[in-house]
């Protein structure tokens, strides 16, 4: 798991600032939460938190670019280790993004409900990002597909599909429950495959 | 399609707010929607707003009630419909809440997104709706599993799957599109019965 430090700047204080925030902005929204609410949920004061943060807006723009930099650094590493075959690197991008929303299931669900809390040009930045990981499912079913390694008619419907439903894992997850994010993330990568249609071995589970 | 006048009361004016108040819920969420915003979206006056809804509170309980009823009064119609065949059960529930979610996006979204903003003991109450609407697909992929007619060792975790990939057709269906409601139901019921692992030629496509 990668360290978030970016989230937050490099003091402490920073980080239990930035951490107050995502609990906030995952339970009640960013337009939910006050910059006072902040403020308490991190038990310092208001001078506090601007000096470290700026803004609420500001805030905001941390967690959701910290939270996309990394989900894609890791989800573009494995896709990359795992060599030409689209089910191999499916799988890995399966795995890594179900793997990095069951760590960090608020900063997750945060980039996907707060994108409309941010204004342009920062909105479409982070829509090409979220660009970005999708396509890292859609380009390896659309070339399994041609390759016919995977039996998939609609391989750009299919993505879409396989994106929802890795990204649904932040409204279940439980780091207390009875999966490790490992054993989530190959749950989901069978699935992946069985939506697929891939024909080889791995994808009959 | 079912006519949504619960939604708002009995008149055009208040149907007219309601309309208002689904596209800014839809856009920049409950907190981040103002009763102004709402009159002069609807191009009415504050007073006339409270007169027909009461308060914005007011306004998202029957929207969201709305959007919950409509849902689980068709899914359960269509799936009555289909007899005892499991695989029957999980295709008419996949292909009437996608068609449902195509056909009220917005609802269909706020009912997700806004959850958080409704405060308890009604919260508790839309929570348990969702959950029928959940169990539609989880009790035919379980039974379905339990009689072999699925080759599915996860029926728990494939349905979470189907209802997540079912409801994220609101963000990128677009009616003006190449493909109508039932075009995209179709589409999900082929996806889903390959989660499933159904067994029956109808799974295979």
């Amino acid at each position: 798991m990668r360290a978030n430090g970016d989230t937050t700047g490099s003091t402490d204080t920073s980080r239990v600032i930035a951490d107050a925030a995502i609990r906030l902005f995952y339970e009640r929204g960013y337009h939910g939460t006050s910059i006072r609410d902040i403020a308490r949920e991190a038990n310092v004061g208001i001078a506090t938190l601007f000096h470290h943060h700026g803004s609420k807006a500001e805030l905001l723009r941390r967690i959701m670019n910290t939270g996309f930099d990394d989900l894609l650094a890791e989800m573009e590493e494995a896709v990359q280790a795992a060599g030409d075959d689209p089910a191999e690197r499916l799988s890995a991008a399966v795995r890594t993004h179900v793997r990095c929303h069951c760590e960090r299931p608020m900063e997750s669900a945060i980039a996907t409900s707060e994108m409309r809390s941010v204004e342009p040009p920062l909105r479409e930045e982070f829509a090409a990002k979220r660009e970005r990981v999708h396509a890292l499912f859609a380009d390896a079913l659309a070339d399994g597909a041609a390759a016919g390694v995977f039996d998939c008619p609609t391989p750009r419907e299919t993505a879409r599909a396989v994106h929802a439903m890795c990204s649904a894992v932040t409204g279940w997850y439980r780091q207390d429950g009875p999966m490790s994010p490992d054993e989530v993330g190959e749950l989901y990568v069978g699935m992946a495959l069985r939506l697929a249609g891939a024909r080889s071995p791995a994808g009959a589970r």
